[in-house]
């Protein structure tokens, strides 16, 4: 059971990466084909809906080409 | 099946956890009751052997009093 004070966190990642993902003007299709995660997953991780692993993070940041701390400030 | 470039991430991660641990001389123990998390838990992410999850990685953060990003820059 995640608590409600990693749910924030999940949900903030999850705004995060639609926020950077936009800014970069990719679909969600783009993201997931070039981080090689299934689309449905960008959709639940930027929904805040899972709670990713360090290589799916790692992954989205190359995706994204940012150093991976980029993910967490704004 | 996590890929070698993935192992590469969670290996680091592992050493720079160790390394602000020891940094903040906390033991493994301490480490893990103030994150919240098992024992064995702090030892296998230290060593790269499982891959931490983002409310993991948060957890242990905070128990550094660290923002989530000091975690990844060196």
């Amino acid at each position: 059971m995640i608590n409600i004070k990693n749910q924030e966190v999940i949900k903030a990642f999850g705004s995060r990466v639609r926020e950077l993902r936009i800014s970069q003007n990719l679909s969600q299709e783009e993201l997931a084909n070039s981080a090689g995660i299934p689309i449905s997953q960008v959709g639940r991780i930027e929904r805040g809906e899972i709670n990713p692993t360090l290589s799916t993070i790692h992954a989205l940041s190359s995706a994204l080409n940012l150093n991976i701390e980029r993910l967490f400030v704004k």
